[in-house]
This record gives C-alpha cells, sequence and structure tokens, in this order.
C-alpha cells in the first residue's frame, strides 16, 4: 500500500509515518519509484503497535525504539514478554554473569524481603528483574514511614497478582507470528496497567462509598 | 522540636523543610524567638506524608499541596479516599448537578463501556470518577487496536480487582485522625499501587518462564 493508505488505516499522519521511517521506529518501504514506496501490513500492524507505546502508554520514541529492535533481535515468547515487562529474562549464558552482579550489589531491606516475598510465592523469576527492585523500593518506603505493612503483609496481593498473571497469559495463547506475539504482550501487560489500576479505584470507591460514608442519603438506590 | 530534629528524624533536609514552609506545604511552627520555632509530631507526620507523595510517587509540589489542603477542607474518610484516589466523590448537594453534566458530556465508546462493567459489577461509584474515564481510554485504545479484548473480558480482572480492594479497606481499619487517615489512604492506595504493579509482572514472568521458555535448562532448582 502507499503512505496514504498506511496513514488512514493506521490513523497517524504522513508527517510522523515520515519521522519514524527517517528515525528508524519503522523500516524503510519497498521503493515502486523515486520518492515513493510500498508498505506491507506487516508496517501497518507496527506502525499500530508503536502508536500504542508512544501514544497510549506514553513511552518515548527512543524507549519504543529499544523495545522494537530488542523485539527483532530476540527470537521465544519468554523473551519478548520479558522485555515488554522489563524484566529482561536472562539467557543462558548471561544468567551466571547476572547472579553474581546481583549478589555483589548490596541490596536495600526492601529488596531483601522483596526476595522473601519471591521465594514464598515461589516464583521463577530473573535475579536481576526491575520488578524485583521496584517492589523492594516500596518496601522500604513503607519501612521509612514506619509502616505495619510489610512483605508479608502483601502476601496476599501477591496471591491476588498471580491470578491476574494468569488471566494475562491465557490471552496470549492462539497468537502467532513474532510482532503479532510482541503486539499481544504490550497490550496484556503494558496496556492493561492502567485499566487494572482504575478497576481497583472503581472497587476502592464502591468500598469507601459502602463502608465509611457517613450520609446514607447520598447512596442512590439504582 | 527543633527544626534540626524534624530535618533528623523525617530525613528532609533543613533547606527542603524551610521551601515547604515558605510554599504552605506545611503550616508554620510555633515561634519561641526571632527566627526559630517549634514544631510538633503533627509537623513530623506532614512531612512525612509529603516525602512518601513527592519522592516516593513523584507527585509534583502542587499536586501535593492540592492534595494536603483537599484532606484539611474535607471531613469524612469517605471524602479522604475520594481525594486520594482523584474519585473526588460529590457531596449531596453537588451531586445532582454532577449527574446533568456527565449526562451531557459527549461519552466516548470506551467509557460507555466502563458505564457497563461498573453496573455489572454492581459498583457504587461517582458518575465522574477519574477512574471511569481511564478505563474507558483503554477501553478505546483496545478497540482502535482492534484486540479482541473488551469490557466483558476485563470481568474476572475487575473481580480480582474487588477483593484487592478488599484487601485495601481492611487496612484503613484501626486507624483515627484526620491526618493519620489521609496518610494511611496514601499509603494503601497511593504508594502500593507500584507494589501491585511490580507483583503482576513477578508473577508474569513466572508464568513465561513456566510456559513459554523454549530452554528448560534456564530454570533453577533452587
Amino acid at each position: 500500500m502507499k503512505i496514504s493508505e498506511l496513514s488512514r488505516r493506521s490513523g497517524v499522519s504522513i508527517p510522523t509515518i515520515k519521522y519514524y521511517l527517517r528515525d528508524g521506529l519503522l523500516p524503510q518501504g519497498q521503493a515502486t519509484a523515486a520518492n515513493q514506496a510500498d508498505y506491507s501490513e506487516e508496517h501497518l500492524r507496527r506502525l499500530r503497535l508503536i502508536r500504542t507505546l508512544i501514544g497510549v502508554r506514553r513511552l518515548s520514541v527512543s524507549a519504543v525504539k529499544e523495545i522494537l529492535s530488542a523485539i527483532t533481535e530476540e527470537g521465544d515468547l519468554h523473551q519478548i514478554f520479558g522485555i515488554v515487562i522489563e524484566a529482561r529474562p536472562a539467557k543462558l549464558q548471561d544468567k551466571q554473569k547476572q547472579e553474581e552482579a546481583a549478589a555483589q550489589r548490596e541490596e536495600s531491606p526492601g529488596v531483601t524481603d522483596a526476595h522473601k516475598l519471591i521465594s514464598k510465592m515461589g516464583w521463577d523469576v530473573s535475579p536481576s528483574t526491575a520488578a524485583l527492585y521496584a517492589l523492594g523500593d516500596v518496601l522500604d518506603a513503607l519501612n521509612d514511614l514506619d509502616s505495619d505493612i510489610d512483605w508479608q503483609s502483601l502476601l496476599p496481593y501477591a496471591r491476588l497478582a498471580d491470578r491476574i498473571s494468569e488471566l494475562d497469559v491465557e490471552k496470549m495463547h492462539g497468537t502467532s507470528g513474532l510482532l503479532e506475539l510482541a503486539e499481544r504482550a504490550v497490550l496484556v501487560s503494558v496496556l492493561l496497567e492502567p485499566a487494572l489500576l482504575a478497576l481497583r479505584k472503581l472497587a476502592q470507591e464502591d468500598k469507601s462509598a459502602r463502608l465509611f460514608s457517613d450520609s446514607p442519603d447520598e447512596k442512590e438506590a439504582d
């Protein structure tokens, strides 16, 4: 298809497509004439993925470039999933190196507690996965605030997160093709994040209305 | 206590405390002499809350100011919870006005679907709650991407979010005092957000390793 059709079907403007082409985010089309090229369905799919990552998830162009080039270099679904969730699971040859680095790095008490939680849940994750440190940061912050919420009181949350991840991977079935798999992984893992946070807030508001609201008149009978 | 002790106990530097005092984020202490003031435990508690909101949740000073002043103006826990989760539930006198405004606003298909999901879950939420529109945006994006994930396939997630919110409100019990309640609401609702996302990613990585990894050698027996 021509760039005009690619633009129409993707909803991305022609100048933006040209910018992505110049920047290497989108591979060049098949040249058909001077200043004219032919684009495939693969281009369309990739463009939609770029639009989602940049437009919906507000990632930077360079972050999207990194994700896309990593996807192209990697083979299996576990690697793709890892890239998408920033886990970057180690390949066999890198794993020992990674573990040594992790062992040498000085860990905050929160990260140590995060390891305890992961071990208790029996989760098989890379020792340098980004989420481990994110969890550790929260545990450190809770501790700094003298909160009574520790890694053990997060276990019920971890069990629910485990069930959420089962729903997530179910949604990956029936998908094939590297870019399609990557798109699906982005969709399920990254795009559903704000949906999950929104669902939790809605449920919190409901519980709060039922339990804490002083004025029963405020509630409606619908 | 003097500002030096306030700094030591909160972990916030004296220049930063002075900046918060000038900016009205932190109320002035009791003046004891020229250029000297006495600060209470309430100041310490508020400073820790500010540090969490700015340092851990990366909110702007003006966003924190808005939250803190809203907390001071509001009375009951439901209102505080609403402010913290950006729901800003309507008071009785505002509710009808809000519903009329919501009815007039043109809704995207995603927001209409978000209403369906909320109704199906039986959640009692404000018609203009921020999370409703956040959920609607995701549903619109999924639709734009020709995804087969619609509001009905999000219902299992909504049920798990409902159970998460039950854990959340459980953590609010046994708390009293407006600032303490607000601190707790921030902690549970806002500070636990990155922890939940991290837990989901860890669980995803585990499922991905078990289901999608091609090389069983990569897994370890620990």
